[in-house]
């Protein structure tokens, strides 16, 4: 069972605060303006791998035992995660493997090896390359970094929470593009600790929405549609281990709609001039679909990234909404 | 003769520093290992209205003597200059007045209203705005805050070079994007006060570079083409004071293509999902043409601003470079 208290989410931020960067926290008058929320963005688009994803993998990277920084570190993930396990593990002079389906872009992989890790290509989807990293894990020594189902982790992800109301401590909720649910929990264990009153909301798109059933009946439940989204980082089946968490401490899940998050996107192009990746924009779809939770309420909205593929960003952008 | 020293930027920056975005300072290892220079940009179009331009805007508002801020402001731009000022006033509860030609396009027109200044569209171009500025500027006992040719604008700009410096010191050089040349100014004496090994080049485009032979003759000279450009934050002629002042500062000025600044959009799109202005996109193009000056150093480039139209970016990103 995942554990993360307060405590543990203030030792990661000491930990990783000189390896990651303190991202800017912007106020929207446009955004503000359309929906009558006080829209404020956390732009961790603007870590050095593009995504908050640095967070995690930085505080499992640094709080490695001796034995640990000897063998080096697995991860699997045909996404942020790997980047961000690569890069950290560079930074701290550590061996990397990064596992990924045979279906990962060469992009994806590039994203990865570039930084240095070693690239395992496995199997047709996520479960074979998440096994390869498991058994590598056993053969090498090595410690295996979960993406989002591990204490470190979430603890690495919710420091997003402190830098943000650190610096502005008023919010009266916040939305977390939720696809594991690292970042929810993270989020919402640091953001109740320093402020009971502010509401915690996971968000999720249309297309793929385990969250929205397993939360509400507080069970498990993977039986969804699964289409294709904007929201790539966000897409997939879930485990019970950060439900059971999110449970006790997130205050409920929204559902967006695909289109709205698109809109999301060339909405935040045209008045912001910033390229954010799908899952970000789920956020925007919030705000756009006026959740009654949300109006006239102070909102932080985590910009979780910003790695979009351009060809993809420019389709978008040329839609009308 | 403007006359901008050190203590006047470093007072600018303790009277603006609440009022503008501490704006993150990023390594780029995709450009760095391309180039062969160690490149870090800094992110100015991460600014409240999308462009450096608060700094000299905000260091005249918050200047202001108590007669000038009953009686307000009055500026002339067609670009981000005007937005500047009209947020600056706002912040500080001054009225201010905005003229435009009648050349400008409406979102730009939009840019200034919509911090509540009260806009004045006059005359076919770019002179004749800011004549009317000036008569205003008399008429109505207003301060008139110059863009570019002005000791208070000039030492706001010399802000970001302390903000970055202090962070970074070691840097080989800096690269500024130049139009009227008041960030080019300010950097260059705030750079070499903090450390005279540090180069300063100001950029411009070969479809409207006037600094070009006025540098390099010692004498005002717009006799030049005047081309369009992606980098519109940059076009136009020249005035001599600044070109004075900047024949007392600045290393050099190097003239870049202008199908390289359209692939420094594209690059910075791609590699790293920024949406930048053209301006900025000079920095690029000046390290991808290999200029012996940048070879294996470790290079500062001013990311002025990402107040780019959406429609010429993904126009932009389209092609191929």
């Amino acid at each position: 069972m995942l554990k993360v208290e307060m405590k543990d989410i203030v030792e990661a931020y000491g930990r990783i605060r000189n390896y990651v960067q303190k991202t800017p926290l912007i106020y929207s008058p446009e955004t503000s303006e359309r929906t009558g929320s006080e829209v404020w963005f956390k732009m961790e688009n603007l870590q050095p791998i593009g995504a908050y994803k640095l967070r995690g993998a930085m505080n499992n990277i640094l709080g490695m035992s001796d034995e640990d920084l000897k063998c080096g570190g697995v991860a699997a993930s045909a996404g942020n995660h790997s980047q961000a396990v690569a890069y950290a593990a560079k930074l701290k002079g550590v061996s990397a493997v990064v596992c990924v389906p045979e279906s990962t872009p060469m992009n994806k992989r590039y994203g990865a090896i570039k930084h240095g890790a070693r690239l395992v290509v496995y199997g047709p989807n996520y479960e074979d390359a998440e096994n390869r990293a498991h058994e590598i894990e056993a053969e090498e020594g090595r410690k295996f970094v979960h993406a989002y189902e591990s204490n470190e982790t979430i603890a690495g992800q919710g420091t997003v929470a402190i830098e943000s109301l650190l610096e502005k401590g008023d919010f009266d909720a916040i939305l977390v593009p939720t696809g594991g649910g690292g970042l929810l929990c993270g989020v919402a264990i640091a953001a109740k600790a320093m402020n009971p009153d502010i509401k915690v909301y996971g968000l999720q798109t249309n297309t793929s929405a385990p969250w929205d059933k397993s939360f509400h009946e507080r069970k498990l439940n993977n039986d969804c549609p699964f289409l294709p989204t904007c929201a790539d980082g966000l897409e997939g089946a879930i485990t019970w281990p950060n439900v059971e968490l999110a449970l006790t401490c997130v205050d409920d899940i929204f559902v967006v709609d695909e289109e709205s998050t698109r809109e999301g996107i060339k909405w935040m192009a045209q008045k912001h001039h910033y390229m954010i990746e799908g899952a970000s924009a789920t956020c925007l779809a919030a705000l756009f679909e006026d959740h009654q939770e949300l109006k006239g309420k102070k909102v932080l909205c985590i910009i979780t990234g910003g790695n979009i593929d351009l060809d993809k960003f420019c389709e978008i952008c040329e839609k009308d909404y």
